[in-house]
């Protein structure tokens, strides 16, 4: 389970799905996709399930970049930054590590670009809480 | 640039998309996530980008099944099936490899799940080519 960077949080799940994304946007990310996993599976089969959320992030320059050195990256974009609830009651915030998943495509002009992701999904991640709490405290 | 499975076809980019989600739908795949690739680049950078869309297709069923062995798994979903324009005028059908995406996780359990998500994007490929055919003689 090493292909993603994870952080536990202690707060309302809607409120972390909306801070994470506002935090990806300062980082320069997009969310191009967002998928309601707890609603698709009660829709789809009926089935009950967590709050679960893919957001697909996507930063359009570096998107371009990686496009442009090959052509079949789009098969692993956008980037996943999901939300979703444990069963002790935390959230978790999880972003798809870019290095490994990058390193699927064995290009090593890929590379820079990766490492510019994951340290903007870090970046993210490690201000998720502060975040939290100054909304909290609004 | 072994990570998907791929298939040149000549017919109209928007036909081979309209086709490519009909194949999808009837392999129990839905799109949750449609990005026009193009269109997303003209607005966000202002740059010209040959028609490229990606498809994000999950199976509900299978999709579950993976996350109840591993809740790490939406960071890898959907699995990202790519339409795109090539420089000589023929349009590239391209399915990520599920196998090798999940591969990532390294987790046997997924394996079983991410054969069958390969077997379907295989037939769904293969018949491609026969549905672009009978729609143009429809």
């Amino acid at each position: 389970m090493g292909y993603t960077i994870q952080l536990s949080v202690t707060g309302e799940f809607d409120e972390v799905v909306d801070v994470t994304i506002t935090l990806l946007q300062d980082e320069g990310f997009g969310v191009l996709c967002d998928i309601d996993v707890q609603e698709t599976l009660k829709e789809k089969l009926g089935e009950e399930f967590q709050q679960y959320r893919i957001l697909g992030a996507c930063n359009p320059a570096l998107a371009h970049e990686g496009l442009n050195e090959e052509i079949e990256l789009g098969a692993l974009l956008p980037c996943n930054v999901l939300v979703y609830e444990t069963v002790d009651g935390d959230v978790v915030v999880s972003a798809v590590d870019p290095q490994q998943l990058v390193g699927i495509a064995d290009n090593e002009a890929l590379d820079s670009i990766a490492t510019e992701v994951h340290d903007r999904f870090e970046r993210t991640l490690s201000t998720v809480n502060d975040e939290l709490q100054s909304s909290s405290e609004a």
